[in-house]
C-alpha cells in the first residue's frame, strides 16, 4: 500500500495510480471496504475516475457503491461518456436519482441526455422538482452552444442591493454554488447590467450600491452562441466565467472557466479527427466495427482518387516507357509537394485558430508564401536536377525534372495558403485544408504537373 | 463613425473592428485625438491589440502614445512577440519604463526577456526597485517551466490568521492584484500549508481560524515543473489558479487560468508545426528568410528519404519493366498507407494528450487496431483486387495486389499505434509519430512491402 505518498505529494503521479489499480482490484476481491477507503481517501474526483476506468465492469460498480453520494457525483461526471452510459444503467435508478441530484445542473443535462428515453424521464421525475425543471430547460438548448454548456448555478444580485446586502445575499447561495468568481448585477426586469468580482465586493464600502461598483461593460452572450465562439472570447478577454443571456438580455445561466477547456480539448480532438479523416468518434471507442466504420469513408475517398492518380499515369505510359525512370521519382514529387503545402496550410490554419492571422491578410499572406515557396523551390529543383542528372546521367532531364518540381512546390504552397482562408470565409472549419481529401487533390495535380512537364520536354526531345 | 455599435454589443465583431481600422488610420493622419479616444473608450486590451496590428510602424507607435499607462501596460502585453519587440524599441526608455512599471510580474518578465541587452538592463534600473527584483527573480527560470510563467502577485495569509484578519490583508493588497481566486496559507516559514477560495473566506465566521477552513489537499507544483504537466493539472483537476513552491515548499508564485490558456495555444501550435515539420516559429514571422529556413530541414530530410524510396523502386526495376501497371498503383500504395497510419497515431496521440488513453493501454490498443486494419485491409483489398483485375486484366496479379495492400495497412496501423506509445516511453512528444519523417519511413515500408510481394509473385510466376 502506498497511501503515504499521496500525503506528501501535491497529486499522485501516473506510476502510482498504475500501481494502485492492482491493490484495488485485489482489495475489491476480498471486500475489504475500509481497506479501499482508506487509500481512496484523499484523492481527487478525476484521480478516482482514472482507477475507475482501469476495473472490470464488476469491480466498477462495486467500487462506485462505495463513494458517498457527493463524492459518486464528483467522480462520474469526470468518466468518459461510455463508461457514464455503462454505469448509468448498472447502478439501479434509486443510486442515479440520488447521484444526479448531487450535479450542478450542467453535468446532470449532460448525464440525462446520454440515459435512454425511459431511464431519462424516470430520472427526471425523481429528482428534486427544482433540478428536474432546470435540466428540463437546458436540455431544449443545441449540445454546442451557449445554452448547452451553461448551468444554471450562478450568483445574481439587484443592482440596487447594498455591497452587504448582496454578501447576505452570496451568504446564503454559497452552500449550493461551487466557483463563485464574479457576481452578476440585475435590473429589476432580471436583465444583465454588470459584473462584479467577488474581490471587488469584499474591497467596497458595505453600504455602496452594487451598480456603483460594478463594471457595466461585461462580455457576455446569447444562448445560441456556438461554443468555439464562447471559448475564443474566454482566451480573448482572460474571462473564469460568462454570463449567458436570452434573447431578452435576461440572466439564465453562467459558463466557467472549467467547461470551456472541456470545450477546447473536444474542439482539438475534432481538428484533429478531421485531418486523419476519421468521422465523429469517441476517442475511448473500442468496438473495431464502429471504429472501422468511422475511418472507412476518407480511405474510400482516398482509394478513389488514388485509382484516378494512376489512371492520370497511364496516359502517360508513353513517357514511362521510354523513361522509366521518372516513375522512380513519383514518391519525391508526392511527399515534397504533401510537405510543402501542409506546411503552408498549418501556419494559416493555427493563426486563423488563434487570432494571429486575420482574413484580411490573405493577400499579404499569398505574397509571402509564394516567396518562400520560390525560394524552398529553387533550392529543391536544384537538388533533383543534380541527384537526376547524375543518377540518370541526363542533365538536360534533370533540368526539366527540376523545373518540373519548382512548380509543384509552388503549386502546393499557393493552395495550403488560398485554401484555408477560402474554407475560413465559408465558414467551413480551416482545419480540414490539411484532410485528406485535400492531399489526394494535391497528389493528382502535383503528378499532373511532374508528368506533364516532363512528356512535353520529351516530346519536344523527339 | 460605429462607436454606438460597442456600446450596445456585448463585444466588438471582426467586421466592426475591421472597418474601425480605415477610420483609425484617417483619424491618425488628421491627430484627432478627441476621436480616437472616443473610439477606443470602451474597448478591451484585446480589441485594441487587434486594432494597433493592422497599423502601419508609425501609426502604431502615434496611437500608443495617446493610451494612458495601464491600459498602455495591458494592451501591449497582448501584442505578439515580434511587435512588442518593434514598439520597445521606438517608444523610447522613458514611456517603456513608465509602461512596463504597470505591469504584472510575470507580463513584465516576458517584455524585458524579449529586450535587447543594454536596453533590458537600462529597464531594470529604472522601473521600481521592488519590480525589478521580482522580474530579476523570474528571469531565472526557464521560460517554458512553472516558474517562467508565473507571477509575483499573489496573496498569501499565515494558517493562524483568522478569517477577519486575512480579509483585512486582503483588503491591503487586491489593489494591486488582480484575479484574487485563492488565498494561499503558509506558517511561519513561508511554507504552503493549504488554499481558501475567495467564496469561503466570505461565508465563514470572522472569528475562524484560516487554517480550520483551508483545504490542506491543495494542488501545487515547483518551479521547475514543465508548463504543459501544468496545463494538464489545471485540466484534470478544474483549478483556476496554482500556488507555485520552491524546493522548500516555500510560496513563491502564481499562475493563474488565463496564462495557461496561453500556455495550451503555444503548445497546440508547436505540435501543429511539429506535425508540418516547421521547426521553432513564430506564426506571425513574415520574413520569406526565415520561414523557409524554419522548413527546410524537413524538406530536405523528406527529400534524400524519397531518393532512397526511389532507389529502393529501381531495384525493382526488372519487375516494372515487366508489367509498368505497377507503377500506377505506387500513389495509391502510399496515399492509403499513409493515411490508415495517421488514423491510428491520431486516435492515441489525442487520448494520450487528453489522458483518454493510457500508457498501460498499449497491448489492448494495439490488439484493438490491428483487428480495426484487418477489417479495413481485407475491403480495401477486395477493392484493388477487382479494379487491378479489370484494369490489368489480371485477376491473379490483382490477387496478389490485393495482399499485398492489405499487408501494407495492417503494417501502417501497427506503426501508427505503437509509435506514440513508444514516444511517450522515451518522454518524446507522441505528436511527432505524425510528422514527415514519419510519413517519409511509412512511405518506404510500405513501397517495400508492395513491391517485395509482387515480385516474389512475378518470380514465381516465371
Amino acid at each position: 500500500m502506498r497511501t503515504t505518498e499521496t500525503a506528501r505529494d501535491p497529486y499522485p503521479s501516473a506510476e502510482w495510480l498504475e500501481a494502485t489499480i492492482e491493490d484495488l482490484k485485489e482489495l475489491i476481491r476480498e471486500r475489504a471496504d475500509g481497506f479501499i477507503l482508506n487509500i481512496i481517501r484523499e484523492l481527487r474526483p478525476a484521480d478516482l475516475a482514472i482507477l475507475i476506468r482501469h476495473l472490470s465492469k464488476d469491480e466498477r460498480l462495486y467500487f462506485f457503491s462505495l463513494l458517498e453520494k457527493q463524492r459518486a457525483a464528483d467522480v462520474f461526471t469526470e468518466l468518459d461518456a461510455p463508461l457514464q452510459e455503462e454505469l448509468a444503467r448498472s447502478v439501479g435508478d434509486q443510486r442515479l436519482t440520488e447521484v444526479i441530484d448531487e450535479m450542478d445542473s450542467d453535468d446532470a443535462t449532460d448525464v440525462v441526455a446520454g440515459l435512454p428515453e425511459e431511464v431519462a424521464e424516470k430520472v427526471l421525475e425523481n429528482i428534486e422538482m427544482e433540478d428536474s425543471a432546470e435540466v428540463r430547460e437546458l436540455l431544449e438548448h443545441r449540445e454546442d452552444s451557449a445554452g448547452g454548456i451553461m448551468a444554471k448555478e450562478f450568483v445574481a444580485v439587484n443592482q440596487n442591493l447594498t455591497v452587504d446586502q448582496a454578501i447576505q445575499k452570496i451568504r446564503h447561495m454559497a452552500e449550493e454554488i461551487e466557483d463563485i468568481y464574479n457576481v452578476f448585477a440585475v435590473d429589476d426586469e432580471g436583465r444583465l447590467v454588470g459584473a462584479v468580482p467577488l474581490q471587488e465586493l469584499i474591497l467596497a464600502r458595505p453600504g455602496m450600491k452594487v451598480q456603483h461598483i460594478m463594471d457595466d461593460n461585461v462580455v457576455y452572450v446569447t444562448t445560441d452562441v456556438d461554443q468555439e465562439e464562447v471559448a475564443r472570447l474566454f482566451k480573448k478577454y482572460d474571462l473564469v466565467s460568462i454570463p449567458v443571456v436570452d434573447e431578452n438580455r435576461r440572466l439564465v445561466g453562467r459558463i466557467t472557466v472549467d467547461d470551456i477547456m472541456d470545450v477546447i480539448e473536444e474542439e482539438a480532438n475534432e481538428d484533429a479527427q478531421k485531418v486523419a479523416g476519421i468521422i465523429d468518434l469517441d476517442l475511448t471507442e473500442t468496438s473495431p466495427l464502429k471504429v472501422s466504420r468511422s475511418r472507412l469513408p476518407w480511405l474510400v475517398i482516398s482509394f478513389v482518387g488514388e485509382i484516378v492518380n494512376g489512371l492520370l499515369m497511364s496516359r502517360f505510359e508513353a513517357s514511362l516507357s521510354k523513361v522509366l525512370y521518372i516513375a522512380f521519382l513519383v514518391p519525391l514529387v508526392m511527399a515534397i509537394g504533401g510537405n510543402v503545402g501542409n506546411q503552408s496550410a498549418i501556419v494559416i490554419i493555427r493563426g486563423l485558430a488563434t487570432g494571429e492571422v486575420d482574413i484580411i491578410e490573405m493577400g499579404k499572406r499569398l505574397r509571402n508564401e509564394l516567396w518562400v515557396s520560390l525560394l524552398l523551390g529553387v533550392i529543391l529543383a536544384i537538388g533533383i536536377y543534380l541527384v537526376s542528372g547524375v543518377w540518370f546521367g541526363d542533365f538536360r532531364l534533370g533540368f526539366v525534372i527540376g523545373v518540373a518540381l519548382l512548380l509543384v512546390v509552388i503549386n502546393a504552397a499557393f493552395i495550403g495558403t488560398l485554401l484555408p482562408f477560402l474554407l475560413k470565409r465559408f465558414n467551413i472549419d480551416p482545419a480540414v485544408a490539411t484532410s485528406p481529401f485535400i492531399s489526394m487533390s494535391n497528389d493528382i495535380l502535383g503528378l499532373l504537373i511532374y508528368f506533364g512537364v516532363v512528356t512535353i520536354f520529351l516530346n519536344w526531345m523527339a
